[in-house]
């Protein structure tokens, strides 16, 4: 939305190391700007000039040469998968070359009897899904976008099955990946748990493509519920929907899914998806079981929906009726977008305590609708995470700057609740400041320490989590 | 059982040092042998001399007080909890300072409403159990000795409740640990999810006291189950009985634990609890959950049982009858010492995937029967996860070595199989040549770079986990 910011000027690429490249991948090193450019903008606000190159490689073998070759050169490295992160994660604020493992997206092994499944870190996840579902299975973290799993990995995505199978910290076992120095290392196993020394698997989930790159992921895998069900609820204000969903937690329901829209996400996806929903809050909710259990969370969260005002309770129990509510779900983003065509959005990510939930969203709707800028609301809310989106016009500055001052705010309440910044989107280069808010200069020095031991020439992912020097 | 190890001869601790110590600490810094020997002794067959003093913190302050004078002074500190570690985590292979945090034992603040609670690291499991009980929550981690939860925290324990909560892993929420430099830090927060930068909790969860010393510890919660259930069913051979619990878990069914005891352990119980139970394998279970969530589970596992020879299923539904059983589980070990007075023992903790756990199981026991030590079997076998235990007279040093053979035999083919050579133990100072077999010499130097970024003069429980050298 503005000029490139000069801040991002890299010195050229050496023609050596463009060579070797060359020569080791022909047409699969690309310097021609389009694909360039396709690999340097993604969903964030930030313009910065595209990476200098970039590799499509195809197994673990080239991409331990092409960091090989970046190291040997001092050339930036930055990971690519399917390009749907939020926060300027693959942006190449100091040039290099982005190394996209899209093509590294197969299925290496699936072990249906101890429900885990080995594969490359650019299979997306409806392709794992797609897999594995003849064997009764499914992976269930869902950020919406149809992600590939190294990036889920690398930004501890999760979404919205979040609420009860956890994120990518509780569901990936085990690692391959590509250090600094080029080596492939070997992380965790297929056992479901391990006390085997420091934890490097969790280490590198979040860690945002800045410390190794993935190349192969061993996940967790669930037995497809015996039964599912889905169902909508209208509620006359979004405290009263939210209330209804800090119950259901409080009470122990093992909800599946549970998700608010407020009347501004409904409407945008009754325009693209012509759903003709009630244009007011909604819970969107899913619940996992045998039959018997399902029915019982679901009378249960009926009767705590109706004591909040919850009106227009309404189930979905075949597929296709499921799909296309969730589809409708997954849209809101780019749903949203449309209704105020030429837009970009800053969208926040705080995660709070449960209890805390109510008063998080409550006075961010408040502040929102004082300013006065478009927004809209969608929320993992029975993980006390919310994503309040600011549909801003690139051409006012002064609309970006009145929502990053509404951010700020919104951020700061939340770490006074005892929440935090980012509960699935990641720092990237939007909120390194609020990551020393939140968690403290000595815990930064910390991280500053170990990316300095692990990876000295920095060169995976620069600048972004925390500048390298405080 | 042997003379001192010569290895362990730490150089003799700067009288400035002491007087430091002695000054603020007074009779809490204690260099009295009866003392000292307590702290430098823990269940695991290592002979080492004892540390050099020993000081009981009371508070944050004063444990970054005993870790800037040791790091003044270049000497170790060992964090030091209940003292119930397996493997050697306590002990002063350098000599230095055993720092002693369970007067620091407070529930600093309870958050029943987000199934959070925040403790200082000295409480016990029990304690925060008790603690919380009225509030209708519990914490599930129970590595059966009542240990204190820092201790738990740092070497990533689990026990029989992992199958369904899951281990220190994935239940700490969030830590404050005084690092190496003295300073205070914070890690994590309330939420329930955060994309906040690398997680540097899960670093510190399983260092095993290399990175820091555990300061404050935030836990999830649970409620209390609305209905539980334990049943015991004794089955025609181990084997049956794995069998049994592989299906269980391969269902899906969400069982809370699934435990086993084979006829040596169940020997040893009945002498020390006077239980009266058949000497067979054993599967002990417990299921949670609402009346008919927990009928159901019942219903399923009975019929599995039956089909695979389980007889003589008896159920203990009140929480007497219940308490009695796990006492026995928990008194397992212990009982089955006394059975051969004065022997110590190894003992062995891998974990395998869920579908190698009978191939795993069946050819550790057929070795340990064939070199006729005595030995019994405990086993988490809802988590692929058992130990055997070698009882070994200490006068005969040619059983230790079978023990250690066995052991080794045992660990090779659980890596062979996709797991791991230690489900929850740590590795301590037993299993560091398992460590580089199982997870690689690259994973093991990024581990000690890792070490050796935040604590650079090794001075967190050194000689822990990996050699500071390769």
């Amino acid at each position: 939305m503005n000029a490139p910011d000069p801040r991002f000027a890299p010195p050229a690429m050496p023609a050596a190391l463009l060579a070797a490249l060359t020569e080791r991948f022909g047409a699969r090193c690309s310097t021609a700007l389009a694909v360039r450019e396709q690999h340097g903008r993604d969903e964030s606000i930030f313009d910065v000039p595209p990476p200098q190159a970039v590799v499509f490689a195809e197994n673990e073998a080239e991409v331990a040469f092409v960091v090989q070759q970046a190291a040997a050169h001092q050339v930036p490295v930055i990971p690519f998968g399917a390009g749907s992160s939020l926060e300027g994660h693959l942006l190449a604020v100091r040039g290099g070359i982005s190394l996209d493992v899209n093509r590294m997206n197969a299925l290496v092994s699936l072990n249906a009897e101890d429900l885990t499944v080995t594969v490359q870190p650019g299979i997306t996840r409806k392709q794992l899904n797609e897999a594995i579902k003849h064997e009764g299975l499914f992976f269930p973290i869902d950020p919406g976008a149809d992600a590939s799993l190294g990036g889920m990995a690398a930004t501890r995505a999760s979404g919205t099955n979040a609420v009860r199978y956890g994120t990518m910290r509780e569901n990936v076992l085990g690692l391959r990946f590509v250090n600094a120095r080029g080596e492939v290392v070997r992380t965790g196993s297929r056992a479901k748990k391990s006390s085997a020394g420091y934890d490097l698997t969790r280490l590198l989930v979040g860690s945002e493509g800045t410390l190794g790159v993935i190349t192969e992921l061993t996940l967790k895998l669930y037995p497809l519920p015996q039964a599912v069900s889905a169902a909508i609820c209208f509620f006359p204000s979004i405290d009263a929907a939210v209330q209804t969903a800090m119950q259901v937690i409080q009470m122990g329901v093992p909800i599946a899914r549970c998700e608010l829209l407020d009347a501004n996400a409904i409407r945008a996806v009754n325009l693209h998806d012509k759903l003709g929903l009630r244009e007011a809050p909604m819970l969107l909710m899913e619940f996992h079981g045998t039959e018997g259990s399902v029915a019982e969370q679901a009378a249960t969260v009926q009767e705590l929906a109706s004591e909040h005002g919850g009106e227009a309770f309404e189930w979905a129990t075949t597929p296709e009726a499921r799909t296309r509510l969730w589809a409708a779900r997954h849209h809101a983003y780019f749903s949203a977008l449309q209704t105020r065509p030429g837009c970009r959005s800053i969208t926040t990510d705080t995660c709070v305590p449960i209890s805390r939930l109510a008063e998080s969203i409550n006075v961010s709707v408040a502040e929102a609708d004082a300013a006065g800028l478009p927004y809209f609301i969608v929320g993992h809310v029975g993980d006390g995470n919310f994503h309040l989106a600011y549909l801003l016009d690139p051409a006012k500055p002064e609309e970006r700057e009145t929502a990053e001052r509404l951010s700020q705010q919104m951020v700061a309440r939340a770490l006074r609740l005892g929440g935090t910044c980012t509960g699935e989107h990641g720092i990237g280069l939007h909120k390194q400041g609020f990551l020393v808010d939140e968690t403290g200069e000595e815990a930064v020095a910390m991280m500053r320490a170990v990316k300095a031991a692990l990876d000295p020439q920095g060169l995976f992912n620069p600048g972004k989590v925390f500048a390298t020097q405080p």
